[in-house]
């Protein structure tokens, strides 16, 4: 017999078997709302695939998306690889320039579009050299350009069964936002993501810290707030499908809108960067809900960077429950989640429960973790040798689209190496202190240029600090502190330096830790999303410890 | 990069990671508990698997086991696939034939068997062809023969890291009980195992009517109550395993002992065949543990035969949650699991309660699954018409150890033919009714055999009934009632035949589902598990219905 095969595909039907009466609901900001279930929308995915295939969309072509949360990317997720063609959602973020150049490199066949989109893509398309059709989803507010309507694809399919595929067939692609060096683009098979699927549904289940007990005998809902053009949402929306789950899907993120919708679809888990978390629990309208959030708990799962303790501190008093997750875009992407061990003790103290909170996790089921050092061997688990973190789990792309170079690199050595530099401590979870690329190698050991530029932070004439490693003849590497002062504030280069001379006497960094000198900047060079580009940093102060 | 490989191995470094403090407890009837841990079981069964490797056993080769549930057999269903060989659990109650017949068969290297079995084991040797290597399980009471001991292996064995091996590597193989014919082989790989953990760990984690909510903030304890010579013993020990729950082994199966481990242990979960259940509830020491029962409120699954509604009944009333599951040799075995969908309501009548719990349930994910007619169409969802359950799933054997043939017939469609015959019912259960070979094929209509049994049964006079399927010239078959009367008891054909016109009136049963003739007998053939033999039954009465 032929091997049965681990497809989305397979894991629709059974949404469907199961789940058929659970409502799926999209609730945009603009109103419009769309309350729909698993049953209904299994039929939709069924036509939209048809109606896909008819305007000649077929196996291995790429569709790409420019959508929001709405209810029709929920169906794409499911239609277009489930017709066999590839998913490549774009992240609206972008620029221009670079939506083109990742397009043209993905070689889609097809682009579907949120009306809000239609100017850019109206300015897209003389670049675009493999599109051949745009659909436009016009979101219930009319046509916003003479490209075909989602909804008439919708109504010209027929709900024929999806086909059988193979479980090596690529499913969906993305492009990872390339803060050096062009976007590289990840892939993922259907067994890779009906993997990532099953076992994020076990460990959302099931696993201390995530699973709501309640949850078993009611049904409950999930609202979908990650960008579904982030890796896949984070694989929630496959995720909370297959375990049945109510889902909310709510358009473009709206933080005021997003504290309504928690409130009012009696929200009991979702998920975002710490910035959504922050925007939520700032807006003017928050308090209005507060007392219902309070009341639900609702476990909120922040990925994409680190938690903050004083966010956390502020996300549990407005009611919330703050859990962490990490993963990338390699990684389909969820690699650790901090939920707790059956045997761990939850500590009372404040400051540890939510050092222990804060730390990046434990992974889940089928990813091999470590955080490894330049030869590969595991470093110790005693939460203070650096190492960088490699990974091996089914979910991980095999390789960088049309990229062996870097594909060679990532995965040297069989493993795949994330490019995050963490600590190990001794109860398995990592906690990450920088980006590879930031860290200062000096004398062979590893400073992390995120501790010192946070401690530094703490000075109270600092506005903003970036920490560098800088080429020292000696060292190898040595730190640099750039700083820039708050306005009218004042302090010279000894004064940052006794401060941090104060947490080497209190045993937070070793004396060698202390930079080599400050330098004061009235700015700070940006990337494109915006994070200080310690590249340019690097470059431009290459020689200020040369002799 | 190479695809991750989905193996046992890696679910058992992952209980080790994450559940090395949680117990894993063996306390048979004969006292001499062990006390272990899975970090401490992790390093016995990587010296296991070496001391076999330096005893000869290496990949590929089979390891038979003749055991009971014990801690040893735990190990070994972790350390044989581990080190690439391949477990072979064999049934202790099997004839001694039909046990040469499949070592021989199965070309078993290696027998590991209890002190308990060293009899029947010095009675085997003298026909086993390729047995080159013995071991007794001496349990803690000194050795019953010569061959090495398993505690000596294990002492003589380091604790290297077992080998990454391939997913499409055999990992176990089985027999079917063979009631019609000889035995037959199925296998399983790495991966049907591994995908077989994470589904049934997702059912007992999240499912309504399985999980247990307070399980996720507790460590609560699974009972192996399954002898884990019947496939797998139901996949518990892995699954139960990589959800970190608490386990206790109980050896050999003694229903007071049972209820006590139970009350001991406070055992929440615990599966086996009805009369295991029945054994339980009706033991003399039973009274003296369910307060304590009704106290914990175990789950029991029920699975191997039907639940009947009386013992669901008792169960219940003893503190029990009953539970059904169904699968088979050939599948794992899970295919489903009586869990309830999020929407439905839980039927506040009694009998609609218990005919809803006694159904064979809904499939777990990744099982598709059809109740199908003699041309593989789906039969309808009507709760009446009769089809044979077929089914794909990761984990069901791709074919018959050295029997084309029989796999062919097995698999014919590309679905694997269950022998089941069941009836659909709207909400996506499945009621078995009969075995395909005993279902009686009337006019191209199926009837029920088990059914009518049923019904005779009702009679105050049977004892026991059979009603098998006799040629008949113009229906194809009719079918035909043998009945053993109680002692003292009478009651002729007519009083049998109106005693079932009652349910043909009642609605239960069509008319021309009546017998047409009742044979009285002294005694109905057996077959060597003890079930009634209904193909001797067959031959001995072909010719009644003949002009």
């Amino acid at each position: 017999m032929e091997t049965y095969q681990l497809t989305l595909n397979n894991i629709l039907k059974y949404v469907k078997e199961i789940y058929s009466d659970v409502e799926v609901v999209y609730r945009p900001p603009h109103g419009n709302d769309i309350r729909s279930t698993y049953g209904r929308e299994y039929e939709r995915v069924l036509k939209l695939a048809d109606g896909l295939n008819k305007l000649g969309v077929g196996p291995g072509d790429r569709v790409a998306t420019l959508d929001w949360n709405t209810i029709w990317h929920f169906e794409l997720y499911w239609a277009v690889p489930g017709m066999g063609a590839v998913l490549h959602p774009l992240n609206v973020r972008l620029a221009p320039e670079d939506l083109v150049y990742i397009i043209n490199h993905a070689g889609d066949k097809v682009l579907i579009y949120h009306r809000d989109f239609a100017p850019l893509v109206e300015k897209l398309k003389p670049h675009l050299k493999t599109v051949q059709l745009y659909i436009q989803i016009a979101d219930g507010q009319g046509p916003a350009t003479k490209d075909v309507e989602i909804e008439d694809v919708i109504k010209q399919g027929e709900p024929k069964p999806l086909p059988e595929i193979s479980e090596d067939k690529v499913a969906t692609i993305g492009y990872t936002s390339g803060t050096t060096g062009r976007p590289k683009g990840a892939y993922f098979t259907h067994r890779a993501l009906t993997l990532h699927t099953l076992v994020s549904a076990l460990a959302f289940a099931g696993f201390r810290g995530f699973a709501r007990p309640e949850c078993v005998e009611e049904i409950c809902t999930f609202l979908q707030l990650v960008p579904m053009f982030h890796v896949h949402g984070w694989g929630t929306p496959w995720t909370f499908a297959l375990l049945g789950w109510r889902q909310v899907y709510p358009g473009r993120f709206d933080a005021g809108h997003t504290a309504r919708l928690i409130a009012e679809e009696n929200v009991k888990s979702l998920a975002g960067v710490p910035t959504m978390l922050y925007m939520i629990l700032t807006h003017p309208d928050f308090p209005k809900y507060v007392e219902k959030v309070r009341k639900i708990r609702p476990i909120f799962t922040v990925g994409g960077a680190a938690l903050p303790k004083e966010l956390a501190k502020k996300a549990e008093e407005a009611g919330f429950i703050p859990r962490v997750g990490y993963g990338m875009t390699e990684t389909a992407p969820i690699l650790t989640l901090g939920f707790f061990k059956p045997t761990e003790k939850i500590p009372k103290d404040v400051e540890e429960y939510y050092h222990l909170l804060t730390a990046t996790g434990l992974p889940i089921p089928l990813v091999d973790l470590m955080v490894a050092d330049e030869n590969l061997r595991p470093v110790p688990r005693d939460g203070k040798t650096m190492g960088e973190i490699v990974v091996r789990a089914p979910w991980v792309t095999p390789e960088y689209l049309g990229d062996p170079e870097k594909t060679r690199e990532a995965w040297r050595g069989g493993w795949f190496h994330t490019g995050d530099v963490a600590i190990w401590q001794p109860d398995g979870r990592v906690r990450i202190v920088d980006r590879a690329k930031d860290v200062i190698k000096s004398g062979g050991e590893w400073i992390s240029s995120l501790q010192l530029e946070d401690l530094i932070l703490t000075h109270p004439a600092v506005a903003q600090a970036a920490v560098i490693g800088v080429p020292h003849e000696m060292w190898g590497e040595r730190p640099v502190a750039v700083v820039i002062l708050k306005p009218g504030a004042s302090a010279k280069e000894e004064d940052i330096i006794k401060h941090l001379e104060k947490f080497v006497e209190a045993g937070k960094i070793p004396k060698w830790w202390l930079p080599d000198k400050v330098i004061f900047v009235q700015q700070l060079p940006l990337t494109g999303t915006g994070k200080i580009d310690k590249k340019v940093l690097r470059e431009q102060f290459k020689d200020v410890l040369k002799k």
